[in-house]
């Protein structure tokens, strides 16, 4: 189909934080275009921040349901082709059921939803309808992420022993959600984010790095979450041993407590002839050591894996970053969506996380908790 | 007025690289759309490229002429407001002179021109017509180089005594334009490229760089051209003194042989109470260095200027990169056009390289092409 | 009393590791000098090594017996102050009690002991005695370990909350305790290593190090030891959770066989209002983040703390390493013998490890393995 | 000969910097002791230093001259065996003659002489007499600095094009020799340093360094030194064009006034097909870069050359810093004097700069002072 493809959009008003992130990451490549979108749960808001993207008043809605409906009743040539969802937690099954039972593709923001239960039921209803959705767990799209995968997958490093995931962040040191920083508020709060705070919102992001470089399954878990801010009310820390389904041992730990640190999500992965590193913070660099010496892989240089290269857009030493990151994704998802409409089937390097991997963040948040209560040291997850 | 800004574009075919580059830059930010465009001189490639980009056929031109003179017959409310150039060298005079000429604004990749008496004329135009010209030095789009800048101009550091400016790549360690690699070909090639190679390639962005952190002007250089690699015909290395209208001293050196480096564009400023340090390959830390202790500067973390601020898409530890500090050119080129449109002046801190910038880069080759001829130490600039 | 001390060495032949360190860091500084030793159990070995180090042949022994019993002959002007002991770990007991129980003071290689029981008698006689025992915790003697530990007892960065210590090496990581390698051999050995493979040999080192620099005790410990490498006898990798007696949580890892790591001790400590991380491999550098920004914090520079300055040989940026580092441990051991000899008491800036702190580690090794082989989530220590 | 070799000092006193850089160089390795010495142009303070040294009041003396000729006249079993002389430039060449016409075996720091005559007849005296001469051009006692002189030499990079070497400092950005600061005062006096500031202090070290690495030699300088601190009586910052033997080109460039700088001496080679890089600051670390990727070789890890080895003491990531490479000329030096008395030529892997490389950095000196005062761009060398 030789036009680009139609997004509308819940959520991600002016001043929201990934509303933005996913607008640009969806357009950068000239692949998608906005069409339509409820931006707010308030419609002033909604239309202010539609007015702002050039979007025809129109094609601005005051809730997701009329969107959907609506949406549903224009033309084939003008109706959009998928939702984009980038609300906070609790609002992104709703409108994912709403869209999949109108035929509409999905995008999610993650986790995938507030609970275990909806995310059972968007699976089901994904598997049900064959329409294409993609969880933005966005850290998967770097280049150097796709070729640690493919290095650990073809045997680079040998069976994989050790794994340390870490994502550190200092944003939330002190009670900043009760300062009025919208981000810090609804993150905290259990009826917007879930049962878990730091452990849902990056914790999971660690445990979906860890499983899709390494390949392994996670199958036991022992943790410790702690919330250090006084009058709190979700985890701030998570310090967690891990056990992969091929006998190999791990930390994950993550912390939005650790006092000066970015987002340096990151992550080192130890096998019987070598070992793995890659920081998210410098994202063109692999670092791939072994005891005969030490070699910088970056972005563009040398001979990579195909995974790496479909994933990068320009030269070596031009740093591609978190957007870009995140457009492959988007990428990924336009070339599935092109393929689904052809009848075929994408090439499996164009990948993007699935319901079913926001189904399995939702359990293992569940596995944590339950560790967490528990005087046993393992939980089986 | 409450629409996208509409962009036209000379060049980019779809095997270019500095093309997609611009597309990207221009359109990420949701203010600018591509509407029309005249991709490669051979009709058939600039189609192709036009139907990949979901044109529509009648937007796609032959020529650059064509396109100007018909975009300029289209309705206000459909033809494109600004004709972006990014063609090699030796294309750069003519779109713009005739764009100019017929009321479009332009963005024009650098150098401005392929000589100087061309980007004598082009900076004449642009002051008779006072359309917006902005030309794609895009290094200083970064934001940590806004922040630099703005840190020496406040006297952070102190009076500047020393600039160490540095670009080396080593993409050409070899005689790749003759194995068919079409950047090294038109860029080694002084029909297409001028008279300098390397220098013009990626010394005039040292050149500038420099100039814009510290605010300085270069009047004197003592330089080492060479052409390393046997059977090139353009500097493929320089080294160069540098004399400063404040008295301050330095060094400018760029080589393309440097084998091993990919794009490492840096910059050391020392001053009387400090020094700063900034690496375009790891763009969003700035080092800020006294004898006193060493403080790391980094894109969204604590008390930064507002030039750092605007430049700044999302939190700190999310890595923005090049196509970001490249489109932070094309958004403030945006926000100058719509104050143009409303006869407004912009906010200076929405700055971007003019085309007296172009010239003076064209008028820095023409000294170290002077000087490298010369057996007398100094050359004035 | 104005002469360099004299020091007396059990174990350290010329093929040995630690033997060679401890030599340099004992003369490095002019204050002690090698004046006997007993250097093999293989007399004709001892006796090569110390004809090397230019000893006489009389004052080279057969055993550590005949060596303290016969120097306790000699006339004060001529016999050895002190033994240092750098056996493997089977043969630091006895010795060290032979010398104590002779008058002579001690600087004994951890572990402390063999065993739990052992340790404690060594604290005994110790106390007993009242003479200097050094256990080499080597790591403390970094001057930018003296300035974190200074930093968080002044409240740099408020209270702890979170502690990371992580000791990775990889020289482990195939069986090459059969191939020949004599280090390998005797610390993968139960007899000659006591019950702990890589935790007593590293995992030791980063307790020591994280209770140092933060002052605080760990009390709960939930461990997870592999022996990864088949045929192996005794743990080659830990994981650890910890507790610490103010609450604050934390992360302790080491490991043998992670591929590629020379010997990356570090340490991350996260307070209310900032954070430090400390590298050994880069021993001059301390970080130390906020979220308002991030200081580089170097030996030499600036204005650091007393404990940091006198543990400094030399300008900043002349990089003083693990040999100054040990030599910190003599040179202060130096001053608390003269001390003694003077009947004062040094100056509690000039520490070092003691045999309180060598018991500890034996017990850590003892809590770490009893948690390693229960179901129970904590194990307290 | 079976005993240590005895080092009689000039210079050096409690308070001095290079003089217990050389005591513990000297002593650390086991292979030298210090046995008399003249440690200050003060008999009162030479005194003192003697006794906090431990040496025996008769073999301190009050001048150099008394020193050697004294010293001469004890017996064989007794005597020094060579003069270790760590005086300011002036008081250089006078002790060196007096010690070589004695027959006493010279370590001398660098730069060898305060002018070219005195090295000359250094050069001249050294030769007619056979003894063994050291200059402590101690950057070279590195092993990865002996690594990439080695790789270069064997082809690993190719044939050189482009060499930067770097040697910035900041400590003399304020006219601290005013301020009693005895290292600047000295170093700033053309009476003691010589025509040259900071060139003679560590530009000389950069060009001996830059020779060593890559086996070339320079040939042509372009030279633009300057005083920026007011007041200064000496060059405190150069930047230099170089030209070498084969055709590389280059940059020297040094400062003292490189505010928040602390001796960062590092340099970087280019060859037909790689780069090296290597700074002092990390010494244990030597980047090998291609265009098809980046190796980080380190010390004590994978194959490295015997050179590389012979230079190193313990296991990779235990860091040797600046002692131990300043012990390695020390080292070299005792096994030259152990063959010359045993009339054998030393394995020449154990290597030390010489009183010719003494001459070539006067020389160099000079030629930059020549290329500074005149108009034409280039001067021999």
């Amino acid at each position: 189909m030789s036009r680009k493809i139609r997004m509308g959009m819940v959520g991600g008003s002016l001043d929201a934080f990934i509303g933005g992130v996913h607008r640009r990451a969806a357009i950068m490549d000239g692949e998608i275009e906005l069409v339509c979108g409820v931006f707010s749960s308030d419609p002033a808001k909604s239309k202010e921040t539609g007015k702002a993207l050039y979007l025809p008043e129109n094609r601005v809605y005051n809730d997701f349901e009329e969107m959907i409906l609506k949406e549903k009743q224009l033309p084939e040539g003008e109706r959009m082709d998928f939702v984009a969802i980038v609300t906070p937690n609790h609002v992104h099954a709703a409108p994912t059921k709403l869209a999949l039972e109108n035929g509409f593709h999905v995008v999610c923001d993650k986790p995938i939803t507030l609970n275990t239960e909806e995310a059972e039921e968007i699976v089901a209803l994904v598997e049900k309808t064959g329409l294409v959705f993609c969880l933005t767990h966005n850290y998967t799209g770097y280049p150097m992420v796709k070729e640690a995968r493919q290095m650990i997958a073809s045997g680079a490093i040998g069976e994989v022993r050790k794994v340390i995931v870490e994502y550190p962040q200092g944003w939330l040191a002190t009670l900043v959600e009760v300062t009025g920083n919208k981000q810090a508020a609804w993150r905290t709060d259990p009826k917007r984010s879930g049962a878990a705070g730091g452990l849902g919102d990056i914790g999971t992001h660690a445990e979906n790095l860890a499983e899709y470089i390494t390949g392994l399954k996670i199958t036991q878990i022992c943790a410790d979450l702690t919330i250090f801010v006084e009058g709190r009310l979700l985890d701030d820390d998570a310090n967690i041993l891990l056990r992969f389904d091929n006998g190999a041992k791990g930390i994950l730990q993550n912390s939005q407590i650790a006092n000066g640190e970015e987002n340096d999500l990151n992550i080192r992965v130890y096998g019987e002839t070598g070992g793995l590193q890659w920081k998210q913070m410098e994202p063109n660099t692999l670092i791939h050591k072994t005891n005969q010496g030490t070699r910088i892989i970056r972005t563009g240089v040398g001979n990579l894996s195909k995974a790496a290269q479909v994933h990068t857009r320009i030269p070596a030493g031009h740093p591609e970053g978190y957007f870009e990151a995140f457009a492959n994704l988007y990428r990924n998802f336009a070339i599935h969506l092109r393929a689904y409409w052809e009848g075929k089937k994408a090439d499996p390097v164009y990948d993007f996380p699935t319901a079913q991997d926001g189904l399995r963040g939702m359990k293992f948040i569940d596995a944590v908790i339950a560790s967490n209560k528990t005087e046993t040291k393992w939980t089986d997850f």
